[in-house]
């Protein structure tokens, strides 16, 4: 059975592991090795051990990177990190943050989910969490298990969270 | 026969990948091998994995980078990887981005083409990821079979999508 | 017993590592590897050598940058060696780093600790690189002995030096 | 015969590679390695292969970026995987780079050159770019036959196309 | 004998070199290996060539990055070039940049040292350039030689060419 790393953080405010891990196990059949680290910037190293420790596939690394402009820039460290790690190891890693200012979040996007929150509020952005690290956790499944799915969204302008931009024409 | 690699992402609004192939099919005699992935960031890897695993003498490299911050941000940590692996494998990729705050492009740009858009309209945009993508398809081409071509381009002032700047004197 | 290791500069304006050292030590039994350099920029390489030449299984990199543009790219320079030492080693070390403009910290703190401080005063920053060096230190504890007590913790919002920001729901 | 590599672009808009190479030729007696690329980020591995496939002991690797902010970020990325190189083949690259905004330059210039060009116009601006490029040539050279030359002018504030800044007392 | 390597740039519009190594003979024994380069981008493989052709057990990498926007984005790849090789080569490299906008020095800071200069005058720079290489010429000795006086500075506010800040309380 395959195995997928999910790699997060105590420092993120909503538990996207565990949104990631429930959406894995319904829609496929896989291991999960999972790993908790104090803050994204220790992500890269987690996400080592997990593909060349525990025999990870694939991992997901979760966070929830902060507002202020030091944070913006941890984020920046952690996904260079990231991509490091898929280079030294060949092995994908699907990161999947949320900056705590995404907050153009809210009741314009309820139709589908039926979430009523307010832009930026404590709520909207934990739905926002959830749905991001689900749709990531299908995009994953998508590309152990069914290659030509995900060939066949090339360009379409998929996004994960928030409502799909669509082609351009 | 040489095998070209296109790498190329669902987060995309344009098929970039179907233009390159296109072009690339029309003017050379090269097998194709694609990986589509889900943002810019599992570009490196991908690169990666189609030039060690799949054995890409040559890889395009396209996305669409976003217009907000976050984006430009992306766009930076995914070229950075792009690099690195051509430095890993001695092998050239050729980035293509069209970033979406790219809106110069319009209507004085349709003498060549017969395009009549808006400046920063989608249609546009697409008109430019089109564009963008095929002649860095023919910068492939001449890399892979007429080094001498592009030699002799040396310091003229070539651009891919928008017009030739042309030399400065 | 496990060693871990202590990398701090002559440059900080608080003794983090004797802090870090302290708490440590009162809450588990471990050895002490300890390496002063000038600046944070020196900390990735000293953190290397604790790791491969006095083989400590964690280390912690504890430095103070200025408030200056300049700090804040050395900081960030400082960083990303941080994140390479831990790839090149696969070793954890945990970056502790207070940043002199941290001023947010002061006399609305106090209700826990018993100090009183007004907000970006030298000795509310004091206070706030004690107890960040400290929590940090709590958190190798579980990293290094307890891994399920920092998973139960995953997405709970922690935050080290300041308050909890607690679960967004 | 000591190999100079000679890694430009297409996109640049004045031949800054024949500058360097009519430079060295004529101060010095080496063999010209010449590889175009279309653009800066595709000169780290150009120069890679300068130096591993055909065996260049030194590379000058030209580009001229653009004004626009992402131009910039561009030569941000090229010459971060420029200094890669170096360290991956442990040999001297040396970057020549003229930013299209580099305005500055114009009549005041004049004197030594007898170049009449208004700032910023695209004369002065290829007046620019072949100054700078013939002497870094010339660095290449010392760096390659005298060694002691360029030693004795440590510290008295060269500069490589605009007029040197000299020595601060 | 321990050998101490120097590496410069005659971009530099101060000796800062020499500085360091008359320091070094002043206070201790050890052999210098000097290394001149064009600009501090060339400072990294210059520095891993002192490490590992020239047998230098630490290197000292001095510069002076000037003021305009592109100056500090070369002094950033140079300083992440810089700890690339302290990582590649286990080996402390003491970098010394003194930027050509640090203006604060000038008559408050006379006292110690008897100069009279207005802040950001040439001959403020000047003695900034020349202290920061010797101040760092000392942390060098003592890294070398002294490895205890550097541990009991831990956390004390040292500072290299301006006063020190000392210990928050």
């Amino acid at each position: 059975m395959k195995k997928v790393g999910i790699a997060d953080t105590t420092f993120a405010r909503y538990d996207m592991g565990a949104a990631a891990i429930d959406e894995l196990k319904k829609n496929a059949s896989v291991k999960i090795e999972r790993y908790t680290v104090p803050g994204i910037k220790d992500l890269p190293v987690a996400s080592k051990k997990l593909i060349e420790e525990r025999g990870c596939e694939i991992v997901m690394a979760l966070g929830m990177p902060g507002a202020a402009e030091i944070d913006k820039q941890c984020a920046h460290e952690a996904s260079l990190g990231i991509i490091a790690v898929q280079l030294l190891t060949s092995t994908h890693i699907i990161e999947v943050f949320v900056h705590e200012d995404e907050i153009e979040v809210g009741v314009e996007e309820d139709i589908e989910t039926g979430v009523e929150a307010e832009a930026g509020s404590p709520k909207a952005l934990a739905w926002l969490a959830d749905r991001r690290a689900r749709e990531h956790a299908q995009n994953v499944i998508k590309m152990l298990f069914k290659p030509d799915a995900i060939d066949r969204e090339a360009g379409t302008g998929k996004r994960e969270g928030f409502e799909d931009a669509g082609p351009l024409i």
